[in-house]
């Protein structure tokens, strides 16, 4: 049955308007919206759901996130000598964690990081998902095991789910994986792609991971390219997070990993490439990235000490913003975006750094879009990530009473949401006209 | 009536401990403190207060803060060629709702921030506070009027006040005050002498606080630095901010801000200055900083543009280092700590940068330190900010119920709060023994 929702304020399409109402069919997507006064009669009561003093923006949309790391939240600040003190010595804490999960630990540990997200008003995650087989690298009787367990995290949680399948196959140059990584490598591609087609033919939406240039090698690469092609998918990779990535690739290369992966033909179609991280990128990097996707995370980039996006470079040339939890230390995507302006800012001595964006809109607006459209482009949704007709209708809705936007002018209420707020303002998630929380 | 305070965690002292429970006195300090194990049998359950499944932390101190900027929250972030764009521009907006606010406006804007600091934990704030006459400049008939709003705000809230009494006199050398700035500017420091005796009479704890080196001159400043010595009071001042300042002061006086207030006598007393921002401060300024305080603002350092704050340098030399909310943009000190450490951690590519701290103290703790007797010291308050016998029972309250502490062990909850946490984790706010929220 079809439903009607409606607010004290809402955003349609690009604006932010009073009295917004949206009209949801049975399919989940938007058949009308528009001010209230504009469409006449409401339905029956019944088929209303009216929000009160709230404010209802596009769900968000987390374009990179590894799940599993929710595990050591908080765990990795210790003060003992060999405790984590880098990116590098992070990673060896998270392997220790990737390394003693099971099935039923993988699922219960995403499960939990898809219910903060889905409170946090995200509807859709990219889950960058490298934890294939068992620990010892054997296959599970069913090589997608732990992927299915992702997949019904989701499912059970509500949280729409595109599975990066993550390519992985070495430490390095000429160097096998270590024992921790060789529960993140498959065979060959071909067996990756085996894996690929039966999660496709059950009808999850994938998109194609090779992890990064250290972890995959050039031939392997262009057998990805191929792969992603003919499937037609996304592309996402870990790109330049760290200087040493950059040093390795440079001595293997003898360019940056953007130019390899450019070289390999992962980056021919437009729009369907994200770069993750990113940080660590030149000038000429950002001109191949002019009509693809780059994907910031600005907690985990802060925490493990990558360093500040250079955004406004990529801005300039056409690139389009997303962002994610990544490590999700931090599952809030409020705050991802605020950071991502704040970095900017940093960087630059000035203010409002990401708007207008191309669109014209406003700070608020052009952060709220990074947070949504620019994670569903990224993830290769078409009709996700916008509160417009024929769209469907995800939706964070934000408490207007909450105290932090008490007294804000209703003209700012997006401004100061996405340059003060946090996910603790949503007070309700609608998927596809579901809703939650 | 005395009252005992139980939980199922807490900070006592420097470490964290289950079962805490904290006996307070009727003038609202800590008689005792431990495990409720050690204690033998707890008191009549009337005067019993259980958390329940709550960690009680120190409560906040907010060394630096401008009540009234709360007004323009989320409202200068336009996109006209004419909206702020930078810190000076921005500062042109905050000076129009400046010159806009009547005493009732200075009271109401003030009890909000207030209100706001309160539910976020933080039992004591520093206010910074130079709106003092008309907005021609004329006094109004009392000369502390404003100032009274600012105290009566506080008093009806409940949170303690230190009035940061502000000194202003020029736009800058040679330059007298413009238009916008004369409500901030006494006639002469005999006049502000005047309003600090007269608040000190009635009871209020205040601060000398000389605006910047901008905005009062050589001379001023050495008749403040004996006003501050005769009393016996802390001194604040805005201490680099922008490049701008540096520059201006080096014209006009051949040093540094930092070397000027030094020169002047105003760090001659240790642990009685605090340097707000401090952001473009040298080597040779930590040296005059070494046993002095350092409040940083990181989210208002952000919003502006200011730049990241040399924090290990000043760290390494002995500086306290205390947080604010400044602007008020952002009320939240578990996330100003969390920035302090973040922006560390992106200036340095390394992790933990600010522990183990001088008493050993892990990162949780230690960012709690700063953000609670770092504060406290900073203001001049010698038993305030810990959790001991002999301190206020002043405590922030957190829900360890909350979805964004889920599965972390107890033995990194401070770590998970600090490094990832927000204000919306923070359930209840005790003040000397009396709770709200």
């Amino acid at each position: 049955m079809s439903t009607t929702y409606v607010a004290a304020a809402g955003v349609v399409d690009d604006r932010c308007i009073v009295r917004p109402r949206y009209d949801v069919a049975d399919d989940g997507s938007i058949s009308w919206a528009g001010n209230s006064d504009d469409r006449g009669a409401p339905p029956p009561a019944e088929r209303v759901r009216d929000f009160g003093r709230a404010l209802v923006v596009p769900g968000m949309v987390n374009a990179h996130s590894h799940a599993f790391q929710r595990a050591i939240r908080g765990a990795t600040h210790g003060r003992a000598p060999d405790d984590p003190s880098d990116f590098w010595s992070w990673r060896d804490a998270m392997y220790h964690a990737a390394t003693t999960l099971d099935p039923q630990g993988v699922y219960a540990v995403t499960r939990r990081a898809y219910s903060e997200m889905l409170a946090a008003g995200i509807t859709c995650v990219g889950e960058f998902h490298y934890l294939h087989h068992q620990p010892n690298g054997q296959p599970y009787d069913d090589a997608n095991e732990l992927s299915w367990q992702v997949v019904r995290a989701a499912a059970d949680v509500g949280i729409r789910l595109v599975l990066l399948e993550v390519y992985y196959a070495r430490a390095g140059a000429d160097r096998p994986p270590l024992a921790e990584q060789r529960r993140f490598c498959d065979r060959d591609v071909d067996a990756y792609a085996g894996r690929i087609a039966a999660l496709r033919a059950a009808g999850v939406r994938v998109g194609i991971a090779p992890h990064s240039v250290r972890a995959v090698g050039r031939p392997a690469l262009l057998d990805l390219a191929t792969l992603a092609r003919s499937l037609d998918v996304p592309v996402h990779v870990h790109v330049s997070e760290q200087p040493r990535e950059n040093d390795e690739c440079q001595t293997e290369h003898g360019c940056s990993p953007m130019q390899l992966l450019a070289s390999v033909g992962l980056t021919d179609r437009p729009r369907t490439f994200t770069a993750v991280h990113g940080v660590h990128t030149t000038a000429a990097d950002h001109a191949v990235l002019a009509d693809q996707h780059v994907c910031a995370c600005p907690t985990t980039e802060a925490d493990l000490g990558d360093g500040l996006l250079p955004a406004s470079e990529l801005r300039a040339v056409g690139s389009r913003l997303a962002v994610g939890s990544d490590s999700n230390a931090v599952i809030d995507l409020i705050q991802e975006a605020r950071l991502l302006e704040m970095g900017e800012r940093l960087r630059s001595g000035r203010r409002s750094c990401l708007a207008p964006d191309e669109r014209g809109r406003n700070l608020g607006a052009a952060l709220a879009a990074i947070a949504s459209e620019g994670g569903a482009s990224s993830l290769g949704f078409h009709h996700l990530g916008r509160l417009a007709p024929g769209y469907q209708f995800d939706a964070a809705v934000i408490d207007l009473g909450h105290p932090l936007l008490a007294g804000v002018d209703p003209t700012h209420v997006l401004d100061a949401i996405w340059t003060t707020g946090h996910a603790g303002l949503v007070s309700a998630t609608v998927v596809g006209g579901r809703e939650y929380g």
